[in-house]
């Protein structure tokens, strides 16, 4: 099968987006430069805050969401990737967009804990990537339970995503997800980085349950559709 | 001055183009995604091997190179890096098909090096960089020497990029580098991480004279381009 081109739309955050590139160049299996598929990246951190606008107090993102998977598909892109989980939550709206498939990282993350044979998985996400379930219909389809930080865990996890991974301190970050975590952990057996920024400042090692990345997950998916050992 | 959108024509390698995004990113003042600068990154790795053509037994790079930077011009890049030092090589061929500016990662690092006050510069680079002059035009202007490693220290510089770094494998690729510069930092002032997979592998810390790295010096420079802090 041929090779296909991935288009990443990114800038959700920056940070993130870099990080899913070199990701994906890991994971794929070259001995020199030809050996890798072609990549081409928006990022567009221009794009308004994907939880701001689901909570109903910020701009809409979707014109600025469909006017980079439309550029990205008149560019060459053969499917898109978008390293964002609360963005997820507008992914008709983007699909409907364009003729190019927009690969989900939600469905490809279900698909990976299914696989894992886990049956209730915490989630640490954006308040925007929780209350607007884009997570819940992928795992309860495939019978597997979620559970969520409470009110004030929550907060923390806000923090350490918008004043951390956003602001460029990682480590704070980190130790507020870690503090999270450990009482989220008791009540599930694997748990989601429900956020690209979590999978930025968050190790396997901070946590004694399995760490499902979607960030990784998409990347592996991406390497294996941009090499065509996997159909679209 | 308005926000610039940054054009990457990347791939070469594409490991050394994902290390430049996140520098960029890290680099940028930024409190939140909007922030940040749009960016546009065309990483293809299928470029045929500068080094190979230069040194006389590789196809021809040019027309992937001008390709490349025509579709980051059409795309709406207002300035263009490529962080590929053998690339700069045919900078002269890829400004001329377009528009708007590429700016030299070597005339940057120059006048990094001037500032710096360096006498004498080693370079760790490709043969192609090497043979080609790349920056030993930009250096000589500057009044600054460069000195290159022998023969012997030279093969094992292409064997750090190409079967270390290109290959995935980095930390073998610096140990092959510490070993070249332990003996070249004895007649120089300063090291150049001349090929952006010694960038990605070499580290300030595994020498004793000042490493200039020419990803970091192009990441900043785009920085301000980027936001308007410096005229292009």
């Amino acid at each position: 099968m041929a090779e296909r081109t991935i288009g990443i739309l990114g800038g959700m955050g920056p940070l993130a987006t870099a990080d899913l590139f070199r990701r994906i160049v890991e994971k794929t299996p070259a001995k020199r430069d030809q050996d890798h598929p072609r990549i081409i990246i928006y990022n567009d951190p221009k794009i308004p805050d994907r939880t701001a606008f689901i909570l109903g107090n910020g701009e809409d993102p979707r014109p600025a969401l469909v006017e980079g998977a439309r550029k990205l598909e008149s560019w060459g892109a053969d499917f898109i990737i978008m390293p964002c989980n609360t963005a997820h939550f507008f992914a008709e709206t983007v699909q409907k967009a364009i003729t190019i498939p927009l690969v989900s990282m939600i469905e490809a993350t279900a698909d990976a804990i299914e696989q894992l044979g886990l049956r209730r998985v915490g989630l640490l996400a954006t308040d925007g990537t929780i209350k607007g379930l884009v997570y819940h219909r992928a795992l309860l389809n495939r019978g597997i339970g979620i559970a969520v930080p409470g009110k004030n865990d929550q907060g923390k996890v806000m923090r350490a995503i918008y004043h951390g991974v956003k602001a460029g301190d990682i480590e704070a970050a980190r130790k507020l997800l870690m503090d999270v975590a450990k009482r989220l952990e008791r009540r599930v057996d694997g748990m989601i980085a429900g956020c690209t920024e979590v999978s930025v400042a968050l190790r396997q090692d901070d946590l004694s349950v399995p760490l499902i990345d979607p960030l990784d997950v998409i990347a592996e998916k991406a390497v294996r559709l941009a090499l065509g050992l996997e159909e679209l």
